[in-house]
């Protein structure tokens, strides 16, 4: 099966916002067993958004749009759809009524702008939207269905409908076509509750098993050479083997199709997983900090982090994952000298001998976080983030990650010579890497 | 002018990892008068990447890809394209050299894999990567003038080479085609160093302009009946006006193209300013941690940070703008309640009497991270993130707020009901909106 996503937005295109429902359907489409053939963005511009879905409809059983649902003026993806598969807009009642109540709810009047979003095309299957105002909205381009449809249903008038003038004409029996709104926040609950059933129904699910297994330390082409060999006979068998390099880890990709896909999949983990060994953190949406929650979770261990030049990221990024309260005491954030020596006992000889980027004052940090949190483990981190701050000893991107326990502390020395956030995203990652390998 | 991008990549399909590029090369190409057309995505398959980039260059003069042009068996785009063009790969000495200096530089072996990473399309410019091993390669399509190309090259050879098998055949004079590594910390680099002096070149810029006026306190229904009317004349001279809903805040983004765009965008900018008023906290890509920063440096003026609920996000945001440590002094992530009192000076009487999430506390919090970092303002934040923890008093995503400075703190209370990661977002926003308004 074919399945194709068409993304308006003009600030997708001027590149004023991140589409993040790009990897978020693909990604929930995939597990469903649909995997998305092509994606495409396009401003909210009449012509393009239509040759974009006459495209799409050419080649797709089902294809999804996102964006342009909304009660603004480039709000225009509805109108233009109706318009080109000849539909007249409805009003639809259990729109107007869930639109009254999200107001009423609120204490505010419903702003007149609203009432576009109450106009539907005829015969389109409603999705209220739990979190917002605008519907979303799917079309069965199936001509018989569309004609039963038609009559059952309430708004459906007798005149009639111009055909569809769809520009190849689809060569599929049935075709849906599913407007989502582009506010993320209504987007995700309306798939689940709304898109995932109507696919269920709709849509025999493929087999398609996919195996993401993430490792650190090791490049990307050094992964590869390692495991090539291995996974050879597999490959032949129809195991497809992809490799992504990111900031700090690698990770492979095990996917395949059909009957055997499960059987390959499992054989091709179980030899990366021999290969690579303990450089494997965790598989599919693993994060390094989900681990360590997890691993700190199971042993009954606390851990407390002292910041420096990771400004809060660590904390952020353990705090991202729920329950991490069980584990997390706290943090400090300190990244004035007398923070350091006022709150967390770092002498002032340790910062005047060897600097706040040094040995001795990650150790001194991280011993006295651990004292401050009675914490099983604390980690401290203090480097050199840039632009500016590098020495020919201590160039930008010297890094210092301590970490203590019961039995003392040891102290990593790193060189990450990125940008701001790379550098804090990849020191956050090693510093995590650093305490899993202990756990 | 048309662009278009095309991405490359199994892992986008699958919804394995987020596509970064096409805001990022959006947002540059049109910052340099080039507005992007179409964005497609497609698996690193051969069918669907040739299939992509022929249509896109039947439809545009500027086709950059990413992706595909690594190290491993799944980086096929290079191999694709020169074939589909009817090129001959041919090794790049400059490439062979730069690969062996990356390697030498890291006291690493050069792993056998790079070798395909020298061959290059016969009549490519090659951009070396100045972050990694695999080149960029942009391919001028104007027969002419690369038959030309062709004969100063030193890897030209004498054989006669296939013609173009576009499909359909290009309508323009002259087409580049450029191919840009996936991993963005290549890809950016090399765009600024090697693509936009191509484009300068080769390519006459188009007059656009745009601005972002961003917004808080207002929805996106009401933002524009506020300001409809007054840019109605505006816009029937040739201004777009875009609305963007955002966790937190409304984008209000004003647009023209030709000579009357400056002009047009600054009477709309004036209009937009005049009504939404202190509800605009800055432009384009201001963030609000920015505007922040930007404020309490003017004014010599520090702030230290107590969260709870926001668990370091709220700094993690504020240590993301260059310059931040200048009125940073630090903060506290305080998720247990001794480390609240014990590090705060937050009562323990205050704590059992109204709990952690009250008003009592979040002013306890800000006096005394006020006090422990000396600094001029602190904010203080507690709150129920969810999906646990709610009562019908204070159910889950209520927040509080603290504001302390030498007057005294001011306290707000919010209900931000959304899942984890947008509600730190979005409480973070709010926090830094209560000092804003506060400077």
């Amino acid at each position: 099966m074919n399945v194709e996503i068409v993304n308006t937005g003009s600030e997708l295109m001027l590149g004023r916002v991140l589409n993040t429902h790009q990897q978020w359907l693909c990604r929930r489409l995939a597990d469903l067993g649909h995997v998305v053939t092509r994606q495409v963005a396009v401003a909210d511009r009449g012509g393009e958004i239509q040759q974009a879905v006459r495209e799409a409809l050419g080649r797709a059983e089902l294809v999804i749009t996102t964006g342009g649902l909304g009660p603004t003026s480039d709000d225009i993806t509805r109108e233009l759809i109706a318009q080109m598969l000849g539909r007249k807009l409805v009003p639809n009642q259990d729109v107007v009524a869930h639109i009254e109540r999200f107001f009423a709810k609120r204490g505010r009047p419903r702003p007149l702008k609203t009432e576009v979003e109450t106009l539907v095309p005829e015969g389109a299957l409603v999705f209220l939207n739990e979190t917002g105002t605008a519907p979303g909205l799917a079309l069965c381009l199936e001509p018989e269905r569309d004609e039963e449809r038609r009559g059952e249903s309430e708004e459906g008038s007798g005149a009639s409908r111009p055909s569809s003038i769809l520009h190849p004409p689809p060569s599929f029996a049935k075709q849906w076509l599913v407007m989502l709104p582009g506010p993320p926040r209504e987007l995700r609950p309306m798939f689940e509750s709304a898109v995932v059933p109507l696919l269920a129904r709709e849509f025999a699910a493929e087999i398609f098993v996919c195996r993401t297994l993430r490792s650190t330390g090791v490049g990307e082409s050094r992964v590869q050479e390692m495991i090539e060999a291995a996974v050879q006979s597999m490959v032949g068998a129809g195991l497809e083997v992809g490799y992504c390099a990111r900031p700090g880890s690698v990770d492979v990709r095990l996917t395949a199709e059909g009957g055997k896909a499960a059987q390959l999949v499992h054989a091709g983990e179980a030899e990366v997983r021999r290969i690579l060994g303990p450089h494997i953190f965790g598989c599919d949406d693993d994060e390094i900090e989900e681990v360590v929650v997890r691993l700190l979770t199971a042993r009954k261990q606390s851990l407390a982090l002292a910041e420096s030049c990771t400004g809060g990221h660590l904390a952020h990024r353990l705090t991202n994952v729920p329950g991490a309260s069980a584990v997390f005491c706290g943090g400090l954030v300190s990244y004035a000298n007398e923070a350091k020596e006022k709150l967390l006992g770092v002498r002032a000889e340790s910062l005047r001998q060897h600097g706040a980027v040094s040995e001795a004052v990650a150790r001194e940090m991280a011993m006295g976080v651990r004292a401050a949190f009675r914490s099983d483990f604390a980690l401290a981190v203090t480097g050199i983030a840039g632009p500016g701050g590098g020495t020919p000893e201590k160039p930008v991107g010297t890094v210092f990650i301590a970490l203590a326990c019961a039995e003392g502390v040891a102290v990593e020395q790193r060189l990450n010579p990125w940008e701001r956030l790379t550098f804090k995203d990849v020191t956050a990652t090693q510093a995590l890497e650093q305490l899993r390998r202990r756990l």
